[in-house]
């Protein structure tokens, strides 16, 4: 019996490359090894490693100025790379915070350089994203750091910062999902483990001029190592590349960018008009505009019915629905392998419940 | 059919826990969904995570002041990160140089903070180690690194430099095939890639008292960090930690590093057997007493000689056997999970081989 994975990420993978991963775990391609036991020198990784580089190009609309890595860390390390690589001596950098991972972003850059807020939504409780206006810009800004969007919150950026100054995006949590205005942006980047892959992989795009001679990094720190030898450089995380270029294969035959669009404004959709529907049974604590598409943030009128509801859904195979810790409530993550269905099945659920319960 | 996998890493794995994997792959643990799609925070990969932290320390024997941190970045992003978390101001830190993986972790080292080469054996062509009298200890020295095993030149340290100046070790290439004495270190790591595991996972081991309390480094470059949350900080390379617990519980099941040792000197001493009773059509260019149990380096009377052997070898279902490419010849890497019968069966190639080219 498979679950309905609404889990906040990692999360559902397609079966069917679950299915094709199982199928050549021992033995890939004829090799009379597994994947996991292959050398990353090998002809045969080589090209599951190149297919997958040039995939996430492809699906990502990616200009050629920019590059494309694979790196471990997850956005966590990234956290700490992006302002290494990108901030220069009397540089800084303004994030906009608006929520954990944007704050959390922002402490490791400070860390490393210069970095301030350009925006805080604290006092909103993570409610609402900034207009353009609001969004401070001080003098000397190399880039603005913005996490389009944030899970715990569930909010989504729907305006960017007014042109003028790069913007660097951690994406983690609706990864190709909605287009990329690559004019914007100097770097992307963002764990796969919620719309592309297993937990382990981050894929980042960064604009090649970007990139400063002037630092002088240690070898994994250095995003100029990784350009050099094409991800290559030490031993990568070949299972993550392996199951993400399979994911992206799929993602491509199956329409690529724009597909995963519509597919997740249908999944949000049908979500958010159940609660919008519901008479105030469930409501979203998000402002409407900024509501997020990837992580559905919900309540019921109280804490116990809350638990009930959270109860009665294990009991129907939809598991992850609790909120995150620090704010309780139901969230419902739709990320890119989730199915339709299984939105419809939660719906279904929302209704029998609030039946049940009236 | 399974090839002999000789490769320097990645490389062979269990098939008995390959399989295990391959039956779970799509159900974990009835839980209707595949690791790959689990939460890092669920129960049950907690389980999973927790037990492989506690098998690590079992099986290294580690001493309770020792904490067990399960990284990504491998070996590489090592090199960055120990001498930023236990190098205070005006400390410094000797490296010393057998090979191309001491090389490179001296020039991160160098990136982040002073480091030196407390002897460097390029003159030899790093096919010695460095007696300990030979090692030079500056001043103020912090610690002192060493890589026990260099996979090129199939070399590794049998004598530790002297007491007196904490250690650092890269064992990556012949992690927990011998015993490591705890007093003399204050940190281990290495990729599990070897002996281990997948691909994507460093393991490292760090005494509590060894991080200084002055360092102020971004989340993931901080040992406090991941210390402080048992290396779920964010989320981790799951798939990686559920097969290295597979892989140490089979250890664990079979005598644990005593074992593997023991395993590791078999079939060292069944090929360098081999080498040396040929007559010299095999030759090892290494000091006897520093050859490595791990990577078994060796030449053959010519160039042509050597293709023609291993392409051979890959008829017979023997592969990675070609030496690294900036050195030549041949190498077999006989790591952790390598078979007995398959060092058997080069062997036998290798006679077989020599009474057709004589």
């Amino acid at each position: 019996m498979r679950v309905h994975n609404f889990g906040a990420g990692p999360c559902t993978l397609p079966l069917a490359v679950l299915e094709e991963a199982r199928a050549e775990f021992l033995d890939f391609a004829g090799s009379g090894m597994s994947l996991t036991e292959m050398s990353h020198r090998s002809d045969a990784y080589a090209e599951v490693h190149t297919a997958a580089l040039d995939r996430a190009r492809r699906v990502a609309l990616l200009p050629d100025d920019f590059e494309v890595l694979l790196l471990q860390g997850g956005a966590t390390l990234q956290f700490a790379m992006a302002p290494m690589n990108l901030l220069g001596p009397g540089a800084s950098a303004g994030y906009v915070v608006a929520g954990a991972w944007g704050s959390k972003a922002l402490a490791s850059a400070r860390k490393v350089g210069v970095a301030y807020s350009a925006w805080d939504g604290a006092e909103s409780g993570y409610r609402r994203m900034p207009s353009p206006d609001e969004i401070r810009v001080d003098e000397g800004t190399r880039y603005l750091h913005v996490t389009t969007n944030e899970t715990i919150g569930g909010i989504r950026m729907v305006m960017l910062p007014k042109p003028g100054t790069p913007l660097v995006a951690d994406m983690s949590s609706e990864y190709l999902v909605r287009p990329i205005d690559w004019s914007r942006y100097d770097l992307v980047y963002g764990g796969v483990q919620k719309n592309l892959g297993p937990s382990g992989l981050a894929l980042v795009f960064v604009r090649r001029s970007a990139i400063g001679d002037g630092t002088n990094l240690p070898d994994y720190l250095d995003y100029r190592w990784h350009m050099a030898s094409e991800s290559l450089g030490n031993t990568p995380a070949m299972f993550q590349v392996y199951l993400m270029g399979k994911i992206l294969t799929r993602i491509e035959e199956r329409g690529g960018i724009e597909t995963l669009e519509s597919e997740a404004e249908a999944r949000a959709s049908l979500l958010y008009g159940a609660i919008d529907e519901s008479g105030g049974f469930y409501s979203s604590p998000v402002e409407t505009a900024v509501r997020s598409l990837t992580n559905v943030v919900f309540r019921l009128p109280t804490p116990q019915l809350e638990s009930a509801f959270l109860a009665e859904a294990e009991r129907r195979h939809l598991v992850g629905l609790q909120g995150h810790r620090s704010v309780g409530g139901c969230r419902a993550s739709l990320y890119a392998a989730l199915d339709i269905e299984s939105v419809a099945a939660l719906v279904e659920h929302m209704a029998a419940f609030q039946m049940g319960a009236g």
